[in-house]
């Protein structure tokens, strides 16, 4: 909550997934100033930033900041090892498609970026429920990286720490697609899949088309991905 | 310390500069296995990256990672942009060369890359007496980090944390230097300087430069950088 007159400055992490989107929509719903910044990070699904720069422009953030950072030259992930299979069925315990500290590396350019630019917020999807077992997706996460951040800058130093938002956390992706469409969010223009094709039409079946289109259903509204 | 008979996998935070070198020579001293890390992120003394090389040679590291991440695209900083002076006289509070969330962007990839490679330990030379009053150069931030990254991956998850080590925290820069020269460390081959030329000579005058002499003055020891 803003409590003084100034808008919150709050950078957004936007991958061009349906839960950034609804970030976004939810952030400039609370009248924040919304700057955006997405990651081209050797994902398979670059299908994912092209979706992130439309969203960006239909929101009108006042800023998209894209970071070139090749996770490909970590790997270790399905998402950014062309030598592990992005799986088509659900597995057992943290699945293969967990990218090694994913949303410390995220989180921790975009505390950068806030910093120079005087924003009090980051607003991230980061999700518990559907959260595909990713241990970088749990409030006890969140709550450490925030300590750790509030020690981090010189922002924080000063008596202006930069506060971690994350509106879906407790939402299921039903939940979080109810909350979009209050918000006027048309997901269509979103890409959640983990192959998606240079197009932009999704597999239909890896873990993040599985939990989407389960959403899409219990929400019971019409799915308007484009499937391959 | 290491209480088994496999030795630690330590990935070692490489900047070329004169406390990653001593950080180095301290791990190679414990018996890690030991694995470099460095950025090219924009950095104004890209004589650093080839000291870095340079280093990891001589050490024998197992493997040296160069990660291009330019932080440029950030800006906020006399290191990575070129419209902020870097100063040549000591400065109240924090200076103008600290680069927002620089240590926590570093220290987040190295802690994916450590996962990947399985190993137990980060290395870090964070240093908390001669720090020029970088806030995530103390030992609170590094506490901070370590809880942090304890939540943040598969490996702690799965009972096989990644424990950072900072050797160097609370050393003068006297003593750094002590310390290197009783593990055999050449000194003349790290660049410490904000503004190094492109053939590793240091300017002088910069909070690096005056840090790094009067440690050698100190520590009643010649100074070998090279100097324009």
């Amino acid at each position: 909550m803003n409590d003084s007159n100034t808008p919150s400055k709050a950078v957004i992490l936007l991958s061009g997934g349906l839960d950034s989107l609804t970030c976004l929509a939810v952030a400039k719903a609370k009248g924040y100033d919304c700057y955006a910044i997405s990651f081209s990070y050797g994902q398979r699904h670059n299908a994912e930033i092209q979706a992130a720069i439309n969203i960006a422009k239909i929101y009108g953030v006042k800023e998209h900041k894209i970071i070139p950072l090749d996770l490909k030259l970590i790997g270790g992930s399905a998402l950014t090892d062309n030598d592990i299979a992005v799986p088509t069925a659900p597995q057992e315990g943290i699945p293969v498609t967990y990218v090694p500290a994913r949303n410390t590396i995220l989180l921790s350019i975009a505390l950068g970026w806030a910093e120079v630019l005087e924003a009090n917020k980051i607003v991230a999807g980061v999700n518990a429920v559907d959260y595909s077992g990713y241990p970088d997706c749990r409030p006890e996460y969140i709550e450490a990286f925030q300590k750790m951040a509030n020690l981090a800058t010189k922002s924080a130093v000063e008596g202006a720490p930069i506060t971690i938002e994350t509106p879906l956390i407790y939402l299921s992706k039903a939940d979080i697609i109810r909350k979009g469409l209050t918000l006027g969010v048309d997901y269509s223009i979103s890409v959640s899949c983990y192959q998606a094709t240079a197009e932009g039409e999704a597999c239909g079946q890896c873990d993040s088309c599985r939990l989407r289109k389960q959403g899409f259903e219990l929400a019971g509204i019409a799915d308007q991905t484009r499937y391959i």
